[in-house]
């Protein structure tokens, strides 16, 4: 059997550590083509020696000059068209797994060179749904998912007649603030959002679970992954993160995908798809975990979620517009520069701003995505938006 | 579309009953083309009236003899023979419906004639497994289940590859007794036995439920149907009966199928397999219900469920025997002839007495379940074997 041609996008963080620890449990399947990642020169080095990958490139230049001098027989590029070049680099799969905006161009390019992509990157979809599902069926390659809930949810409709589905049901953990009273949030810090009860992720996607934006951002993907209307993709508050989502269909029947909370094995599947490899992931064992529970998510607590709908909804470039402000308001939060209620506020209003626009390009989707950072940098109190302009993505 | 025509064998029982209300539903896909049962003239005679199929039988000759007296353009027939006639009638789907041992021989007729089956009668394939699963086979048949755990378990395995399977669960409600102290078993009435917490069915099949010799008979059944051996094939207690069951893979994943307790969804399934039919009962309320609760099974308090792992272990004629047994038992237990707590001592005595031999033919099994009958009726308080031999099936 011919090894599979992965490339990684986002190396260096968690879906990308994940995935080279997969990659290593499995050589005979796997061979590591090309790495990418932002400015973390010396993980990248390590993974350049255990993978000797054709490619390798830091978005930052510093970064890339230091990790040329010791890659081998690896060739080392530096920006964002270095990032472009390791992601149309011929592979079998992409793995898409830079956070935030910063991923979008990358992953475009790896559809652009024909590479299918297996999908971390939400703000891809979120952003530039249209534009990116229609690249990859201009080019008919898959774009597998990577997110648990989108995984789960995509072997869930395995097997089944799309036309047979009433509605899909992901899940959300409810994030750390779940019985947190509306009175108390205003005062929580970053610290205590930044601890996710079940998932070990990074402090972005950590806020956006503790503001339920990330499950927001997750329905819109839905919507763009499987082809479905904004009231079609419904959210239920799951605290145990052993139910990654459930399908129904038009019978009343539910399929359920269910795994320990391990991002493992959500990326293995992708990089094995058809098939399945074991990750050293034991099934849940139902009897010691005794019981599942279910609860509808609260809105007026955790607004963000609403708003997604709503961008949704509004569709065009009003869900790159939610995802900006959002990324803003967010590392203004992880700076202490605003409360975590002020998150939501600084967003709806950002919303409330914008003339949303049908998408015809990338370039217009990166103007409204500058636009919205600008607005919502106004937002913040003064001496905070500057630091933020400063921040890069 | 050409109309799927459909036999029920067992019309007038529990899952006749569902599979007809589907059936009624949907006029434009189905018709039905034969109806048996045993002898509830009165009831067939209602649905040969609404219905109008080419053949009806009941196994009882008094009874079918009231119902040919009215029965207009379907012609009636009687007794074992008459059940097989209706079987082999030419049919895109013969659902077997009657419950126990008597509903093997015209399952046999069913797959023999070349007619695709649905099977609700666990019994074939716990006495008669690889017999009929070889007759399928041999005509290329598909025998798609109906009992809710296995349908659910093929709507699981649906789109996902046979040998990334690592074992199923099948679910158990528990039945009634779930939190009854041991101590308290031996004196609780075939009343509070047939009382099935969240499942509408027949008295033998609800007191099998409060014994877990049910989910022993379907550990059985779900090896046949699905080619594991017994230790691939664990139960869980899940009391709230919405996970219908689930298969773990070799990643950790693990694909459940859930639903509200109705049997018309798996019925309609099988009816409609390939597609989903809406049958009016809408997919559960997460939220709404709030948990799902699991627990290992007590096999100490309800011995039935590794009886039958034993009989699954030992192949060949055992299980046959332990069906037997159990039936025998079963009726004694719903006579106040024995206590619930007899119903394990008179299966473990006749499994322990039976020297297994490998199945051959479907006489063999016919007369191993003869022969464990005749040894269970042995064991039971003197009166009573006689009253249990005068009993039909």
């Amino acid at each position: 059997m011919a090894r599979k041609r992965i490339t990684i996008l986002g190396a260096t963080g968690s879906i990308g550590r994940s995935a080279l620890d997969v990659a290593a449990r499995h050589p005979d399947r796997f061979e590591v083509v090309g790495l990418a990642a932002g400015g973390n020169d010396r993980l990248l080095a390590e993974q350049v020696a255990a993978f000797r990958p054709r490619l390798a490139a830091l978005g930052d230049p510093a970064a890339a000059a230091r990790l040329a001098r010791d890659a081998g027989a690896t060739a080392v590029r530096s920006g964002p068209e270095g990032l472009a070049e390791v992601a149309a680099l011929p592979a079998d799969l992409v793995i898409a797994g830079i956070v935030g905006s910063a991923g979008l161009l990358p992953t475009f390019a790896a559809l652009e060179a024909g590479n299918p992509v297996a999908l971390a990157n939400k703000e891809a979809l979120v952003m530039a749904g249209p534009l990116l599902m229609e690249a990859a069926a201009r080019k008919g390659l898959p774009v597998l998912p990577i997110d648990s809930e989108h995984s789960a949810i995509f072997q869930c409709l395995a097997g089944h007649r799309r036309e047979d589905v009433d509605h899909i049901l992901l899940t959300a953990s409810g994030g750390p603030f779940r019985r947190t009273p509306k009175a108390a949030l205003a005062a929580v810090s970053p610290a205590q959002a930044a601890r996710h009860p079940n998932w070990d992720m990074g402090p972005k996607i950590t806020v956006d679970s503790a503001t339920l934006m990330n499950k927001g951002l997750e329905v819109i993907e839905a919507c763009w992954l499987f082809g479905l209307a904004p009231e079609r993709v419904r959210v239920v508050v799951h605290p145990e993160s052993i139910v990654h989502s459930m399908v129904a269909f038009t019978d009343g029947a539910v399929i359920a995908q269910m795994g320990l909370p391990d991002m493992r094995g959500p990326i293995a599947y992708a990089m094995a798809y058809p098939e399945r490899i074991p990750v050293d992931v034991p099934a849940p064992d139902f009897a010691t975990l005794g019981r599942l529970t279910f609860e509808a998510p609260d809105t007026e607590r955790f607004p963000c979620l609403e708003l997604a709908y709503r961008a949704a909804a509004g569709g065009g470039t009003l869900p790159a517009v939610l995802n900006a402000a959002n990324e803003v308001a967010v590392a203004a939060f992880l700076d202490s520069a605003i409360g975590f209620t002020d998150i939501p506020k600084v967003v709806a209003a950002t919303l409330e701003a914008h003339a949303p626009k049908p998408i015809r390009s990338l370039e217009q989707v990166l103007a409204a995505d500058a636009w919205a950072r600008g607005h919502a940098r106004e937002g913040l109190p003064s001496g905070v938006a500057a630091a933020a302009a400063a921040r890069p993505g």
